[in-house]
């Protein structure tokens, strides 16, 4: 059972108990909650997509740990090949889902704690590599969904952990003993912490020897004890409460707030405890990963922002207008740089000690910074042609009353051969896509700020060696 | 009783009784409806602002049809004196409500429809003119709210008025008789329609002889038989219904559509009806002097944009910090370009024949290109410095919860001496100036597209004159 | 005599001998250099349009001294009219000359410093502000051509002046008696100094108590003893040596280097010395003046650059041609940013206690900081809209010559009814416009850097403000 | 001899004896002219690194024709890993140039023209592919250094070759016999012609039957009879002439305009002769090439931009400020587009019939479309960072002299350690990268301006696909 059925997954999650408050209330069958099933609709179409024969050929391939077929989304990157592959699946994906499907993070931190913690075994002597190719090849046998815990709270954001007036803004270590370690803290954007079956949380940030309560990694399931999942309240959360005006009719995402109430994790879930010099590494590896994933993911819902424009172009009666293919060349411009760095960062990629490879970072990055500011213009272009309608479509329930339905399908009528409806669909479409708090966010924050991608590129560019070219040409002879 | 105080504003609309729909429901009373209440609010501020000892300078003027104080919201523009101060008037409103206040597309309507009918009496000998005067003098002594309606549905965009297939796609005369006129039609994005007491239609576009019927201007109550508001539903008006994670503490906005099921309309209310070539005119002058106040309201809510980031930075603990202060930069170069464009076609505005002053249109429209692309880049920048707990704070409700409340508020905490709601409540107005559709659409599509302001720019400006000034420095001779 | 014609402008050079050194060689008769005269033209230009019926409405105005016609250039500004009326001004004759005419820096230090020293006068009893009427009189009388000093080579620029190896790095006082003060030092892009009758020294940084013989401020002509000028190398200057290839066929700007080796300046001429807390205060007035003057003069150069482009475009063939026409409205967006942000500076100016106005900074940025950067952008787009035959257009010698002149003709003929020879000539104007390496320079430095405007903006905008109203909207009690 | 020695390279000229004028004069000794020597040294030097122990991996690969060692310049393109290689060895040698070595055209010319012709022998049982595969052996033996010919004068861009008044405006053949065809016209923009071996034409735009006789490719030496070079003047190009003030100490660029008068060539190098379906597909191919080739070439300069401005902030005394690190990793995030979308349109590439490999278009132009307009800020911001003095150092000449030439050696000295010799150096480069005509130029209208990228990037997206992405989202159901 390496790869499982949509229907496998929906099973395995009934012996899952997870901790869960959504508007302010506990929810005891979270997966029946009118605001998650949108976000299981898309988990499991990534399970089902696994087992269609086109869509095996991005999401499938060989476990290097057990020769047997295992899903993507579970498996170290070995090669530049994966890491290519990691982004075409990664899109193809999004392609059909229009937006996040919420197991990148687990992914990411898969390999992004393996680069690190080979090198810790190797510097201290610890097991820390076995542990964890120990619980990949449960995850693997078992196809868990798996979401990573990156971002702390981070209370004062000018001050390092220990610093905190509240010793609790980053997630630590309270308690260890023989059996294993108590953890305290919060995680927050959370993406997908509920509906996965593991979660392994990574340090948020370098550490010195202070901190080193604070460097902390391991796997956890999400209903273990004193885990609890907090459902943060984005823009457009009534729609599935009511049933209507849905924009993207099946699928959703959100990112809870997790919080560790002193939960327990015994040592074979552990993945670090103390060793702070490699919590920075591990993050800053996490994050070129999760930027490079973004490529793949962002450019394949840059394409149904595109489709999306250039189709209420169509039901407007302005196909093929000439400022309107303009526009959709900027888009595509902003798409294909996202997209050709990914591209271009897994082909330059490195092997590092484990044998996991790592993406090229200043092309990881800067295809993140194209996402965080030139797709929001993309958006913003895509309203732009869209039209005033984005802003204030009537709702399906006055469609659906009998005085009024009847002269807004008069009167919302675009071009002939296009039904009000589908009109309507459409734009009820571009506004999720556009005003979708948590999917926009993400684009500009997720996996990092851009001041962090901004650091990454120039910490990881040789300027040295570009001012030299410059002396080179200008005839200025170097120093000894 | 010039001036309204708020309360003889809010008591005025006692005796009125529009026909208005919302999310499917017809409603009753419909000012007390908590969609609306918010957007009552901010009309209401307008009138309690124009009798403020400070708000008085800004919104009161001189009537130059009576010589009596009056609100600048009734009032035609009769020199460039009176154009800058509507830039400080709705830039000084602005800040307080943080939006829109819906009363500027009336404004504006009225001097647009003087400017043309003026002409149109010089040219037919009609009457329009004073019959405008008529109603403007009316509605200064009951210092109306007055609402504009110019954006047809338009059906398919490529074809005019008279080639629809449904004819009722432009709003238009289907019968005239001696008493007035019948119109049919519907306008969208009607901007504070239900809580005005009056509003101005106007053509949306140029007309040729065969569109003559749809040539039409008039004044109406918003009552009026057949008159039936729509409202069209946007990201975020679930907040106020529930009473909770509202953002801006106290006002919204809404732009419901207008429909006109064959509205009849006396004489006396009516601006034109058949003089086509009045029509193009007419909204261009309206989309000119909109795009102006869009001059002084965005770059109003520009300051509040600009305050949001600040503050974040700060409650996040990043005062001071280079890469936000030079983003603060970037958004005040955005929002001073608005500004400064806007008080630049003040000063170069033009008399009209009427006596009303038309201001330059390349500068206005200028303006609105900066608010349509670039303020929407300032608001991501907002989104930027704040972090990505725009995206999904908690709600109100989870603060109240007694389980989580206390651990919310323990993790959510920022910088010492901000309390964590003070920082949630920040976090919210965020997100709502971000992610309300109705706001962020009103900046790209108020007024007019883009790509009309690009337009009249291009139609505007005396290429012929600049070609000359080239010719002349590269010693080109001009032929005969 | 008070303004006079371009022939009494040339005829009063003749009494001035400068020291000028130009690639390499000392030039005795300075004013027939072929690298000079092109510079002459466009300061002669100036006078000449004073004396023209047009020209005169925009460069002529009446003395507030005393009462007579006085040229613009040499005058305070003593009003928000006379701050507009010089953007108006500059433009006007920038149109004629499509660079720069060298006489603005001049016109813009003599109300900076008049500003600065009359505070100065009144805590300290000097009587700076006195000297400075009576030199303005002087200047006034025989209407001069006046250039400003400010830019200092500066050395380490993380140094301040008294903390440079070599003191000299800021032009300094390094004697004083009874009669005045000797300075030595070197300002560096010193625009128009050949060709100016006087020259106004201001300080170019703030100055702490131990730079005080820094703080230095003074008038002295040209010709003054030890003054030495070096013509600074440009991109295109061997154009004008050959006589061929010009560009613009009668007008370019020069900026050299002047070095005060020593040089005495009587005590009636000196406006500071030693004063250090005016020195910031007086070149931050003077850089906001001329950003402010910038807006017009570049907005008038970019109006050359669009007619350029836009001629271009007809020259190809490519009239009407939907992408050109919304890559000119981009230009236009910028240009009028430019523009409307300095009339706005302009009508927002302050009235400070000398009486001169000052414009506000904040604008008077603005417009800069879009000259340095989207201008440079719509130079790109002129190249783009020209296309390639700005990189290499053959030369006029080759067209002179008999074996492939023809040939040329023949082929490099654009559209019917345009002579390849004006062709070419509009091609080298367009390569003069974007090439041109002062100018281009001018744009992005001009007035300071980009960086210095930036931090100008920030300094000058009222963040707390803006602070409250964000909390007053989220609804955040202010703390006592 | 496969691959030559830049000496072999040197020497193989003496045989050669172009027409070629030069500022007015035909010169009959082109490779001593001190115009060209600049050029030559640029060309020499690919020769030189092929013959390098670290360039040789770069530059030489094995010949698929003959299994020897071949410079990858004379080569096919026959595996995404040759266009890889392309990619690295254009950076690498860019890099050591800084500029434009002129020989890329050939190379992408060679397999541009492959492709269509192998479809154009299957089509119609021609045997061109033979002829070309021929040349490419004796260009292999040779190592020839190949210009290729595309952009002609065209005359009125809006008319097709056969509409022009004149049918001389793209290159034609005017007469064919058994022995070959005569051809007449001209090409302009020609990198690298008279430095070249060989030419090969190809045709600048897609044909149509009227238009056969333009629709026309071959080989020929760049002295064949009635070959006419013709130098086209740039910004710069007296520097070298005067041996001072150089910027970039020994290499530059050139692009002459090259006029066929009535030039015979035998049937043994022609490659198309009116098979007109080719044409336009050839030009395509062409264009995608050159387009991935400047994603090399032109990242390698970039780097050199940024090292070149890098440098200068340390020798003005401002190492690691903030605000010059975040305008790095700007000028990085261009860079980097650039080079990712170029190896992303290697990895994607597509094998042609003919077993060569073609980029993928939509790549490769959005690389050129970050080339054509971000770079060009890359470089202003370059220009920003190094200050004032890019606009107007003194020349070397004025170094000299003794008079000043301490003077300026003591005034423009920058920070400690760094002699003012080498400052001017850095700031000569540092014009030359910004204000070189032909280098600039290139940059936006190299392989076709930037409106041929965007519609080519239009042309090759599936837009469909992306509507139907859409679609299905928001839940709208396919019409059969």
């Amino acid at each position: 059972m390496a790869v499982k059925t949509a229907e496998q997954y929906l099973d395995s999650l009934k012996n899952i108990h997870p901790t869960a408050y959504i508007l302010g209330e506990k929810v005891e069958n979270v997966y029946e909650h009118p605001l998650i099933t949108h976000m299981l609709n898309a988990v499991a179409l990534t399970y089902e997509l696994a087992n269609d024969p086109e869509g095996k050929k991005y999401l499938v391939t060989e476990s290097d740990l057990t020769g047997e077929p295992v899903s993507r989304f579970v498996k170290f990157y070995v090669s530049p090949e994966d890491l290519l592959a990691k982004i075409r699946m990664l899109k193809f994906i999004a392609h059909r889902i229009g937006g996040c499907y919420m197991r990148c993070t687990g992914m990411d931190a898969i390999s992004s704690v393996g680069v690190e913690i080979y090198r810790c075994d190797q510097k201290y002597g610890t097991k820390y590599f076995e542990r964890l190719e120990g619980f990949l090849r449960i995850a693997q046998q078992n196809d868990y969904a798996i979401f990573s815990g990156v971002t702390d709270v981070k209370g004062d954001r000018s001050l390092r952990p220990v610093e905190q007036k509240d010793p609790d803004m980053y997630l630590r270590i309270v308690d260890r003993d023989t059996k294993g370690i108590t953890v305290r803290g919060a995680k927050i954007h959370q993406t997908g912490s509920i509906i996965a079956h593991w979660g392994i949380a990574v340090p948020a940030r370098n550490m010195t020897k202070e901190d080193k309560d604070y460097a902390v990694s391991f796997a956890f399931p999400t209903d273990a004890d004193g885990v609890i999942h907090v459902y943060g309240r984005g823009t457009l959360e009534m729609r599935p409460m009511q049933g209507c005006d849905l924009g993207n009719a099946r699928f959703s995402k959100f990112a809870p707030m997790v919080i560790f109430q002193d939960v327990f994790i015994p040592w074979e879930n552990v993945f670090l405890a103390g060793e702070y010099e490699y919590a920075g590494p591990m993050v800053i590896d996490f994050g070129n990963y999760h930027r490079h994933s973004h490529g793949g993911c962002k450019c394949g819902v840059g394409d149904v922002i595109i489709g999306a424009a250039a189709l209420a172009a169509d039901y407007n009666g302005l196909s093929n207008v000439s400022h309107i293919n303009a526009k959709i060349v900027e888009m595509l411009k902003t798409t294909m740089a996202i997209y050709g760095c990914s591209v271009a960062a897994s082909v330059e990629s490195t092997k590092s000690e484990s044998g996991i490879y790592t993406v090229d970072p200043v092309l990881a990055n800067t295809s993140k910074l194209y996402e965080g500011k030139e797709l929001h213009e993309a958006i913003r272009t895509m309203i732009e042609i869209a039209g005033g309608m984005v802003a204030d479509v009537p709702s399906d329930k006055d469609f659906d009353n009998p005085d009024i339905g009847p002269l807004l399908d008069k009167y919302l009528k675009g071009v002939d051969g296009v039904s009000t409806k589908d009109r309507v669909r459409l734009f009820r479409l571009i506004e999720k896509l556009a005003f979708e708090s948590r999917d926009i966010v993400s684009n500009i924050h997720g996996a990092g700020s851009p001041e962090t991608h901004k650091m990454t590129v120039l910490r990881n560019v040789n300027l040295n060696a570009m001012k030299k070219l410059a002396k080179n040409l200008a005839g200025i002879k170097e120093k000894d």
